[in-house]
């Protein structure tokens, strides 16, 4: 309940109506600034909806790549400094990692900033993912073609937000029987995915070679990075994938579905994985 | 067309529908890395759909806050580095700027890095907006009611891409009787406001003090921000803004509009722009 009262905000708004105004209050989806830090050194700064900001801060730098497993990480805790106006905020998030994992800062900037020696493409993209794995996901999971039918009522009915202000992204993670292991919504689709994979790694159940990955909207490249990273055999959408994605997707494995509406989908990766598709 | 090109792809996917499996070609939405550099200097890389480049670069430079007006701008240019495959590849722009237009780079790795001293809270990032901005956008513009529920049926008219690929964010600029002055496409939400704000920058018609901003989607902070920073007075959206989305405009007096599906519509702020609503 905590947790959601921070997500949603009350409002007095006007409504036009064909002709008829009205005045009338809402709610909004709550967005705000994350620090993301390591020690003392601050790393990111994402615009996120508050909660599970713990999930969030483990799922982002693991699916960064700036820790590679569960037990780089000693304690991830809320920094409350005191503002101006002297009010506590919750929106600075503090990694302690044991020694030997404290990532190299100029490396990074430089990763962040700069592009690679060869100029940057498509594939030098695809190649710095690949480069971060070891393997392609669990070649041996299948689901059923009619159980991805049933995934999408199941987020649906768990997003509290959404319902409310229309304005959420989600991402679910499912076993491979269809049952929902966690559901997580933001403003930014990349936050919500990062909050449910940050779960499964402090919950240590990453890799995920037995799970499905479902997002509201579009599949871009970062979401199929992220879902690799995780080792996720499948990642669904309810919308379209990016040339890119399928790109990626292809390249490394992962079996890509879009289009998730209804009764009907449209794979563009590893179809071998969904018994009853072509 | 060549742009058009550029912006989707063709492959082949599996559809199952029904229960009916079949192979079927489908388009895909483009997805690209872009590096914007100032002369040598690497600034930022972003997902894109490839096309109107040089109006993302220079969109992109002006609403984050890198120049302030068209005059600061020598030349943005494609630099096509060879790549190890030997192909050419359209995803890095340089700018050139005038001598003292040139930003401060320590000062901005620390910006993109770091937070401000008071601790990161949504009051900081919208003062730090405030501090860029002479003015609230002009407070005399005027549209109908009526007028602004027969704008998204000419964007929707105006998306090639999305209707081919569903993929896709759209941003349009319109003038004061409804008029389309331009549309662009993109994978991301604020690369195609990017792209818009960048035409009306190159064009000479920044600040867009008597214009209207659709996009499709959400209408999150950083949108509102790049609207601000380009003197536009009206943002509508056809999905929900977020909370601090709501509160900066507020703050700084702009109109937001939300919702604007059929001859409905709700009014987030700066109702006294929209004639006929409460």
């Amino acid at each position: 309940m905590a947790e959601k009262s921070r997500s949603v905000n009350l409002t007095r708004v006007s409504q036009w109506d064909d002709g008829n105004a009205e005045r009338k209050d809402d709610y909004l989806a709550a967005e705000e600034p994350l620090e993301i830090r390591i020690g003392d050194q601050p790393l990111s700064v994402t615009m996120r909806t508050p909660g599970h900001d713990v999930e969030l801060a483990a799922g982002f730098l693991f699916t960064e790549g700036l820790i590679q497993n569960r037990e780089q990480i000693l304690a991830i805790e809320n920094v409350e400094p005191l503002t101006d106006d002297g009010v506590k905020r919750d929106n600075m998030m503090q990694a302690k990692l044991v020694a030997d994992a404290a990532p190299d800062f100029a490396k990074m900037r430089r990763h962040f900033f700069a592009s690679s020696s060869c100029g940057i493409c498509g594939k030098a993209s695809i190649d710095a993912v690949r480069s971060r794995l070891l393997s392609a996901p669990n070649p041996e999971f299948r689901v059923e073609a009619e159980l991805l039918t049933s995934l999408p009522d199941v987020l649906r009915s768990s997003q509290d937000v959404f319902q409310r202000t229309g304005g959420l992204h989600a991402a679910a993670l499912f076993d491979s029987s269809g049952g929902l292991l966690v559901v997580r919504e933001d403003i930014g689709r990349h936050n919500a995915v990062d909050k449910v994979i940050g779960w499964a790694l402090l919950d240590h159940r990453v890799p995920l070679g037995n799970a499905i990955l479902l997002v509201s909207g579009r599949g871009g490249f970062e979401i199929v990075q992220k879902a690799l990273v995780a080792g996720i055999p499948i990642l669904a959408s309810v919308s379209a994938p990016s040339s890119l994605a399928v790109q990626l997707a292809r390249e490394l494995r992962m079996t890509l579905v879009g289009f998730l509406r209804g009764r009907r989908f449209v794979i563009y990766s590893g179809e071998e994985r969904i018994e009853g598709a072509a």
